[in-house]
């Protein structure tokens, strides 16, 4: 890591800082009398789910990503405690107060000082001709991008997919989100009609891996099929809508102010164009994008969508309770709360919806 | 590839079109006794283009982008014809029209209807500790990302880098734009701190190869430096900012209408929120992103900024002469034109801007 120009120094600090506040929550939940497993992400499978009455991931949103992950009973609660409050966000974790008070948070629970928030979750169902309904956990394989593709192409050789018709419910659930697009694999079958060579010595590009374009159709709400290209779609949840969503849709002050100094010129703005305006229309507009977790749609975004002569896009973004999704991918994934992936190539079709039978247990302290 | 679902017989057909379409372009050319050199992209390297009086690039803009990154001869000019007009945009190219009648393109140029065009280009300085000023030829190397990580690494150890100082003019020149972000191997080293395990059997998570924060500072016309986190940092030119610059930054009519509808309710708007004024403002917009290429400018963006208790983002796109960059990236890459990469890990500092000692030589043709 130090060859490689990194801070080894910081990481191991932020690894004391995580290890110290992993053993607070553990001495807090010893002292209340709790029986307590401690089991690394890899140790943490459905087994250690079935014994214990709730799960509490130490660590950032991508550690509660993982506990969730494993969770399908609707009563299992599962709570999340930041162990590293200064670096990491933190959105489905408690407080990062109760980071190095514990205790407190543990008395809120025992005198109901909280309420359950249900966190609902998206179901995927696959269905089309050359499926393979086996997910890759990202999380259990070490893989290279290569490796990664090739797990997919040997699963799919073993199973017998030939008739495999589908719709196929996926034994996963999306606390934040449903990710498509290609996978990085994918420069080779592009660069084989970019550059027009013979296959077999196409070379890659690695803008298609930086940038690589998305081809696909999409259905919302059912209705008409429409062609799209774009660096991908998300389509997320209400606990989601705080996450990469956001980060995709979210206006800057900046192009609000530009947005409206055109209007002005378009003489329909009698207002003056004043910082307090554009930053009140700024948080309105990205406020509108976040919704509650509780709340059972999706909000679906197309990434940066292309537009130009070949491909038109109309709309980019909206709620929906129902998107589908047909594949013209050369090696594309669907890949779920960044954890487990799923091929979705050429002829596949995914169905994304939620099923408030899938919701998440999760607790609220009241401040 | 039929195994992988895709279209076969669809990309042999895209093949024939484009071969046909090259056929016409040396015939046009020999029928004017023309010397003609034909090169497939591998074949093509400095002694071709010393060679020849002029380059002409046969298929989209991704070989356009390649046929320029060898020409550093700011009086040898490059053409581009694109040869699958349906299904590429070709922005770098002739109109497509001229794909059929090349010979209507080459009397234009003998009648002297044509002007030249000096496409402005970026160049790239690296200095500070750690650096590997040697590139890594995407175009010419079949790797994985994991090979390509190591390709790096590789250098890393051959070269003697440890007094690198800089600042080192690099030997390539930005068409389209320079992209920083933390390359896919990048993977391993975020999760062995978001995971907390020891280092050696860290997992990698996918989601941060498919949407991998890049950590730098950055600073605008010699300002002050300035944190960012985010899904990585685009710098193009005006010929880049039709390209992927574009598709970052562009705001959807729907997204315009939204702003309007909130800046309406805020009584700032007194026209009526028709659709002509959404579509004008819209358009308006996203015109005033792009800019001549011609123009000795760069326009940079922050994509999908990061912006949380832990990091904030203030200016996120604009004009600039000169953009400085200081990497606090694991594994990050520096890839010009999507085709030439170079390492930019913690500890290295770029300065991007033009020169116009740079500009390629390109031809407009008069309508």
């Amino acid at each position: 890591l130090a060859l490689k120009g990194s801070n080894y120094a910081g990481l191991l600090e932020r690894h004391r800082i995580h290890t110290k506040n992993v053993e607070h929550v553990v001495e807090s939940l010893q002292n209340e009398k709790i029986e307590v497993r401690l089991v690394k992400r890899r140790e943490y499978n459905e087994e250690t789910v079935r014994w214990a009455d709730a799960v509490i991931s130490a660590g950032g949103d991508g550690t509660m990503l993982l506990a969730a992950s494993k969770i399908f009973d609707k009563f299992k609660p599962v709570i999340g405690v930041n162990t590293d409050p200064e670096r990491s966000e933190g959105h489905l974790c408690l407080p990062v107060r109760y980071t190095h008070s514990f205790p407190e948070a543990l008395q809120k629970l025992y005198r109901g000082e909280f309420r359950w928030q249900w966190r609902q979750r998206i179901r995927l169902y696959l269905e089309g001709t050359g499926i393979n309904p086996a997910p890759v956990d990202l999380h259990e394989q070490q893989l290279s991008q290569e490796q990664h593709s090739r797990a997919h192409i040997n699963e799919r050789l073993q199973d017998q997919r030939s008739d495999i018709s589908g719709p196929h419910l996926l034994p996963v659930r999306a606390l934040n989100e449903v990710f498509i697009g290609e996978s990085l694999s994918s420069r080779y079958a592009v660069c084989s009609v970019l550059f027009r060579e013979n296959f077999k010595s196409c070379k890659p590009s690695f803008k298609f891996s930086l940038h690589r374009a998305s081809y696909y159709e999409i259905s919302v709400d059912d209705g008409p099929w429409e062609k799209q290209k774009s660096s991908g779609l998300n389509v997320c949840t209400g606990t989601g809508s705080k996450a990469w969503s956001y980060n995709i849709n979210k206006v800057a002050h900046q192009a609000v102010e530009e947005i409206l100094k055109i209007a002005k010129k378009h003489g329909s703005l009698n207002m003056p164009l004043n910082t307090e305006l554009v930053q009140k229309v700024t948080n309105d507009y990205n406020e509108s994008l976040l919704y509650s977790p509780e709340e059972p749609k999706m909000f679906f975004s197309i990434r940066e969508p292309i537009v130009n002569r070949v491909f038109s896009s109309s709309r980019q973004r909206g709620f929906s309770s129902k998107v589908c999704v047909r594949s013209r991918c050369w090696d594309a994934c669907m890949v779920v709360d960044g954890g487990t992936s799923f091929e979705f190539n050429d002829g596949a079709i995914a169905s994304i919806m939620i099923d408030t039978e899938d919701a998440l247990c999760t607790v609220l302290l009241e401040e």
